[in-house]
């Protein structure tokens, strides 16, 4: 990384020559380019609807034509207008401008006609960006960059997220935090602090210390080529803290229910590019909960939460529907969750003009978020800039 | 154009290079500086009354006294503060700042008084800026800039506009966007696009096409010295555009009632320096709509907007104003240009950040746009700056 | 004062060479550093309680602990989330962040523990940044900066205001100008313009011209070793305009009850450092107002506002008290008060942008604040930069 590297738009020159080996990671407010991001489920989009979502700051527009779901950038070509501000679909398959007739075929982007122009020698030469699509496990998936061939999609969800008997249940919501401060939230085990009085406990006993840190071993770097790149934290193999103690005084105290087994919620977290936290046997025995830190811009993300359960008969499915309704969505996504929802709100103004990341003090735990970012430094395919979305 | 070239405050370099024979276009985010711009109606300031309007980025404050309006920059010349946000007027002819008493001539911006301190030496020798101002036609022309001698205001409306037997009638109100594209919004021949529902032609059977594009002879360049600098429009040589296809399928048709005349709602249209549009035969046969786009700042205009009708009896005035009350301001004025404002406020963001003048995708008919860009660089007076407001 | 200097974050280069003398001041947008400030009246912060407040762009806790107060930054040192935002108070010296159990003291800021880290090396290494605290005449002062050893107070109070038998009663609140347009504000004298209408002049009798300007020996600079640094103007010195004349003609009169005594509603002001004005024989005879001006942050400041009454018995301070809340509080600290906070808010604008200070026009009596700006820069301990807050 020498000195001549270009900064980005928008990136302080003095903290990306601070934070050393994960200047990358520094850099990618916008997150990481070339990469598959989940940004709505599928049973959002009904045959012929469209919607409109911003991912790593670009506008888009999805639609579903007979049962594939294709991907454009909101701008014409023309004025720069979002066609979704009034949409003029004339065909199945097309898009019209509202202001001067310019029209654009979902499946490619190309330009097929200015229908107040129709001789222009732009017709079938020009076309809006659009981006790849693909749909699994009930979520829609955008491939945001310029790629080609495509890295498959198995590469950038966690492992086990595609398993055929994984039947997978969810929602999502727009945080007002930088993506970066959800994944460390998430895979940062001292976090669990701000859980202390989740209503989750009160539903399952668990046992759940103060914090946990992790001994050696407990930390795993997952680079193999061809499948996904992530960071795996043990929980077996941490030292939980069951009492808090200030001036010799217990103030607190983690519940523990069973003195032999589990030191916390769940059995082990991983992050994963390029940016969806794992946390295994959460938020109950048994499942796995896969949640996304989507960047919308700087200073926002789709939080994209989904529980993973294997099922083998309909009544599986059934019975693990009724629960995610009845209780995993209130006590876990919604109520766990909603902790840190709004730890990372709280926390964005530090990191916003960027010198929270030099002047921040971690402590020895957070050496495996450090390893996430080195990670992510080392194996995104590119980082988004200001400038891709020109 | 030199490289030597300075440039103003708010204006990025790499784009000014970029746009080549109209630079002064781009550069003019707050207006042309020595032209005379048009602010408000006569009626709405009636004598010893004051109003407060803000004109390429300066405060003005206007007042009538005897009949004649006066126009003076409405910021003390001690602390900088409005006068206008607590006027004191002792005298017919003054201002006094309710703060220490600087007390200004309305006629002349003379600072003729300092009511704590009447000895100052200040008193006589300074003054606030004060600008000419000019009625015609029912509106409050101001010339905002230094010339002296003043340009003639004929010079900076369109041809036929001050006839002594044309009736003008109007409104304004504000747009939130910058003032070139609302010369561009009503200049472009393509966007009649956006009006094919207008209750206009419910009211009023006319050729509507989707589109039409100039054939060549339709457009001439006015650069005649000591008139209007324009360029002008006539649809009579323009090539209309009745079906739109794609996909090889009809999906959209203009109404053609008279299969000879009339390729548009009017015959030809016209835009002028500082920023005026001229529409010949509307919104009716015999009527000719002048309409202004007055920057307010970088990101604001006044849309003033006019109709005149050649009238020669007090019966024809009567009839005109009905009708524009009943007709012309309802279906024209709010309906028809109401799809113009939300079209502008729409391609604001666009252009917002400057990349737009650059990124933007012109189609062939967009060259008289692009005439009216190079003749307002050759033929402006000057281009408005921040350091004119200090 | 040489060219290399550097300057602060927000502070333009091309003004600071032009002010001249008064450099420091026109720098010091967030005040003067290593400076005693009160933030708020002792009776607001009752034994155990917290309370938040921003001064010079430190966001600051406050805590009463048995009887004394502290002060620390309300920001975490781990990821910089404020503390306040759900504080957690284990023990009555301590302070825990909710996000990770940092655990700091309230008399030090040191970092005692990490509830879900207790065998960091951090612990009883590192800490918080503390303030020191003193109260006085029922004020909480805090003293922003890093001297060793302290200033003492009285350098940093106008003369007289520490005195034993001075009563001190008043109220508070937060104005949307610098902290300077307030300090300004209430030293100039011409301003008593906008009083012309106070109500307290119905109130109680007293000469009130149009405004009054300093004789020679009127204004004198305080600079002694060891006590505060201020400009003192007598108003016995000072020259009453009675009547505002407009083209010869008498527009406008200041009320005169005794053609002998008193030019104004007080007998004299005085401005000191780091913010304070002092006005002698004000609100009504034998009183006098003290007021602060602290910057909350650029484009803010904390009014505060006391008045003091020498009192020897205690008829004479529940008589002081009554009079406080029926008379000086409604009449002066609103009512007079209101129209310089409004004053101060209209005046922001123009000086936002850092350009009204070489813009301005000032007319000769404004020599006095001259004085004060020169001061200023002569004799403050520090300016409070971006850099400090980090």
């Amino acid at each position: 990384m020498s000195e001549q590297r270009e900064v980005p738009e928008g990136v302080r020159e003095d903290v990306a020559e601070m934070v050393g080996d994960w200047r990358d990671y520094y850099e990618a407010k916008l997150g990481f380019r070339n990469h598959w991001y989940p940004v709505r489920f599928s049973r959002e989009l009904a045959e012929g609807e469209m919607l409109t979502v911003k991912v790593l700051g670009e506008p888009l527009m999805l639609r579903r034509i007979d049962g594939e779901v294709f991907a454009i950038r909101d701008r014409c070509l023309h004025r720069g207008v979002p066609l979704s501000r009034k949409p003029d679909c004339y065909t199945k398959d097309t898009i019209t401008c509202w202001y001067h007739g310019y029209t654009y075929r979902w499946q490619t982007g190309e330009l097929v006609n200015i229908l107040a122009c129709p001789d222009s020698k732009l017709i079938g030469k020009r076309g809006i960006q659009s981006f790849p699509v693909q749909e699994a496990k009930g979520l829609i998936f955008v491939f945001i960059g310029d790629m080609d061939p495509l890295p498959p999609l198995e590469q950038d969800v966690p492992p086990g997220f595609l398993d055929d008997d994984l039947m997978v249940l969810g929602k999502h919501r727009d945080v007002n935090s930088n993506w970066r401060l959800g994944c460390e939230n998430g895979f940062d085990t001292l976090h669990i602090f701000i859980h202390k009085d989740t209503t989750l406990r009160h539903y399952r006993d668990f046992n759940f210390p103060i914090g946990h840190t992790a001994n050696p071993g407990a930390i795993t770097l997952v680079e193999n080529e061809g499948g996904p790149q992530g960071v795996e934290d043990d929980f077996s193999k941490h030292h939980p803290v069951w009492e808090g103690v200030i001036d010799d005084r217990i103030v607190v105290r983690g519940p523990r229910h069973n003195k032999v087994e589990g030191t916390s919620a769940s059995s082990g977290t991983s992050i994963w590019l390029p940016g969806v936290l794992k946390v295994d046997g959460f938020p109950g025995p048994g499942l796995t909960q896969f949640e996304w830190y989507v960047p919308i811009d700087a200073g926002r993300h789709i939080y994209l939460q989904t529980i993973g359960c294997k099922v083998e008969t309909e009544e599986d499915r059934v019975e693990f529907a009724n629960e995610f309704e009845a209780v995993w969505k209130p006590h876990g996504l919604d109520g766990f969750n909603g902790d840190d929802i709004w730890a990372r709100e709280v926390t964005e103004p530090f990191y916003a003009d960027d010198y929270g990341w030099v002047d921040e003090m971690l402590c020895e735990p957070d050496s495996s978020m450090l390893e996430w970012r080195r990670l992510a430094s080392r194996r995104n395919r590119g980082i988004q800039t200001p400038d891709d979305l020109r």
